[in-house]
């Protein structure tokens, strides 16, 4: 049907214009070096220690695979390079979207790595979690399409990671299991984090899920809307492909407005006091009773493994 | 079974009180000419251009059927008279409840006027962003019960008119569409659309429905709560009028305070930036690429027709 | 599935910190006399005149029973007796959960009770309010796992003492009905009602519900969420108890510190506005026609039961 009329022609809040999205970006501020890259006329590859990065330019679509065994668990080496490939990829005016993903069997990501915060120097703890903050200031103020293909378990950091995502398809699998399990372990999801899977399922919804530390089974985790849509394991790729194209016929400076309307409010919330939120952590991880916990962790963890 | 208790005597929040229940009608500045009325002892017919509107004394119940061929465009004119009518309706002591509905087959509202955005002067532009705003400010804050009767497409400023009625009946018809499908030409959903929106389906769903200016079908529609209730096209005029008659089994002034409560903080934040949003609005679509994006699109639409 | 990482110690906002959750009991200002309690090395029974109270120490769970007949109304006793029993169970160092529910058949609580709001001096209408402000910052801020068992009906502040909990077990019963209907009554639920009953089934069905009054037979409270679980009648306490269990498999420190994150922003409302919303609700209540409406109510009630 022709419509004769448009509606709403837009430029967000406000605060927020289509100069203000230019601020969707929050630049990284440590440039660090990388491996060097195989290119071809159509595909370029980063390759990374802990991930790699490919670029099809026909499509400007990019593919980042996390590749760290066993679990892909977020150290703060692979939350630099992580940050970096963001960034690459953010300021590549080929690229427009990116598909997350894991080339581990059965692990999206297992989260923030322990051993980063046992026993370690407060500088070190200080700058483990600013790479914390930087991965999801990158990832959830992404101005591109970011859609998370998670194609095996995701607890805790790897929930949060795909949470960050525009669009999220998980593997059909009743092993796989998604959620913030923090409280589990005896620690709590900072602000950020709450208000992150708030944004996503919902006041009530969140409030139980944190509180109670629950990790969702896929079909569950579909029901409550903590993701968008199961697939079999083998469809993952090609979903996220095809649904990328969908979401890439849409103007990039349109989408980019909209995305920036909706995100920047819960962005600036930790903007504003990410001073004070390092500061927080590294005085509550560094507690005698949270160290034990984390070193009792370990010590069931290591059972598991033997 | 009988209670010997009530709860929760009211008044609403700290700021919105009995008193502050008269805010809830926001003044029309503008008072034009209208064609006179009939009127008769039981109904009075307000006979405008683009719609008419039909008071029933004995029910308290007025029924603006929109009419302006071929697609309900919103026009500077129809805007003014539409924030006329609603602000007799609001005035007349013997009108408790509206009904919003489309006399034009298949079709509720096409949305904005494209032809009041393109080529016109920077002053015509904000006149005209002006009256859009004012047709929100009287729909979603109207002290009356207001509910649309959405039988045909209801693509952007239509979604947004039946989004800021307190109840959506739709024609279950598998080719109506209706959403906020503003990103698909290439233009953005004001701050206000989105606050609407949210309020409608929840954050997640905004977020996703606005990025890819999705169109849902009536079943979908139902299904994410853009709507409340389908029912065949013959049945939307006797079902609106029989929901109309359970809301006005409430009192009026508990339920005006209560839809206060509910949505002053969402029509502050515009009264408090009316005229950036406009200047914004006006900056935005004197852009050269917007007017031609509008152009092209125009083109289409002729097209389509011929 | 071992995982070689945890994610997001935690800590809360900036504004909520391991310090802060001591902020999450908000201290009841007068100390009443009690009866005194029985006790026994394992269940401690304190004894009151509108509800017993009994922990069991091995488990740390108490069980609150309300017993005012006929209808577990609101008077200003109950609710002092209520928000005394909650300090002391806070304060108890054996307690970690309190569950919630009647010992009056069909009926969990009717709400708040007339006769304190009709006829009464302007300072006695003060403290009776007061008294509903304290219930509510006892429960919805309380550091326990609340659980309410809704073995009965619970409209109006029946409805607000379930949702101030952190999870509710309804008796699954054709008859019994749960809802803020404060409307249908010609009064309005105050800004922390409302805020209470948006957190829990989001702002779309908080206005729908607040407008018209609903009050939802079972299966449609758990449908929209107002309630988490469905179970037979006599299956309430035993499922309420292996509930508890689950909940207090989570490490206190960590449920608290994640609670206080979600609900402090309600309560700071509600804590920063105390004064002016007692004031408002007894200007509110001494008005005439509220006072008639009242009247008119009681006379209702009375020729019911007859």
């Amino acid at each position: 049907m022709a419509a004769a009329a448009l509606a709403a022609r837009g430029w967000g809040t406000g605060r927020t214009s289509l100069y203000g999205i230019t601020k969707l970006l929050y630049k990284h501020k440590r440039i660090l070096c990388q491996l060097p890259c195989k290119s071809s006329s159509q595909r370029r590859l980063f390759t990374n220690k802990n991930m790699t990065v490919e670029l099809d330019n026909n499509t400007g679509v990019a593919v980042i695979k996390m590749q760290k065994p066993p679990v892909n668990s977020l150290s703060l080496e692979f939350l630099t390079e992580f940050a970096i490939s963001m960034e690459k990829l953010e300021m590549d005016r080929e690229c427009r979207g990116v598909i997350l993903t894991s080339s581990i069997p059965n692990i999206f990501s297992a989260g923030l790595d322990i051993t980063e915060m046992y026993g370690k120097s407060p500088e070190h703890m200080g700058e483990f979690w600013r790479s914390v903050q930087e991965m999801w200031l990158k990832l959830y103020g992404s101005s591109l399409v970011t859609i998370a293909a998670i194609n095996g378990a995701s607890p805790a950091g790897g929930c949060l990671m795909a949470m960050s995502c525009d669009y999220r398809i998980m593997a059909d699998h009743p092993k796989y299991q998604i959620g913030l399990n923090e409280t589990k372990l005896g620690i709590v999801a900072p602000f950020w984090f709450k208000d992150t899977i708030t944004n996503t399922i919902g006041k009530r919804a969140a409030e139980h899920s944190l509180q109670l530390g629950l990790l969702y089974p896929a079909p569950e985790a579909l029901r409550i809307g903590l993701v968008d849509r199961l697939v079999p394991q083998d469809k993952i790729m090609p979903t996220a492909l095809s649904t990328m194209s969908e979401w890439l016929t849409i103007p990039d400076h349109a989408r980019q407005i909209t995305k920036a309307m909706m995100r920047k409010p819960t962005l600036d919330r930790l903007l504003t006091q990410r001073e004070s939120d390092i500061q927080n952590f590294v005085n509550f991880i560094s507690k005698d009773s949270i160290q034990k916990s984390l070193e009792m962790y370990m010590g069931m963890l290591k059972q598991t493994k033997s």
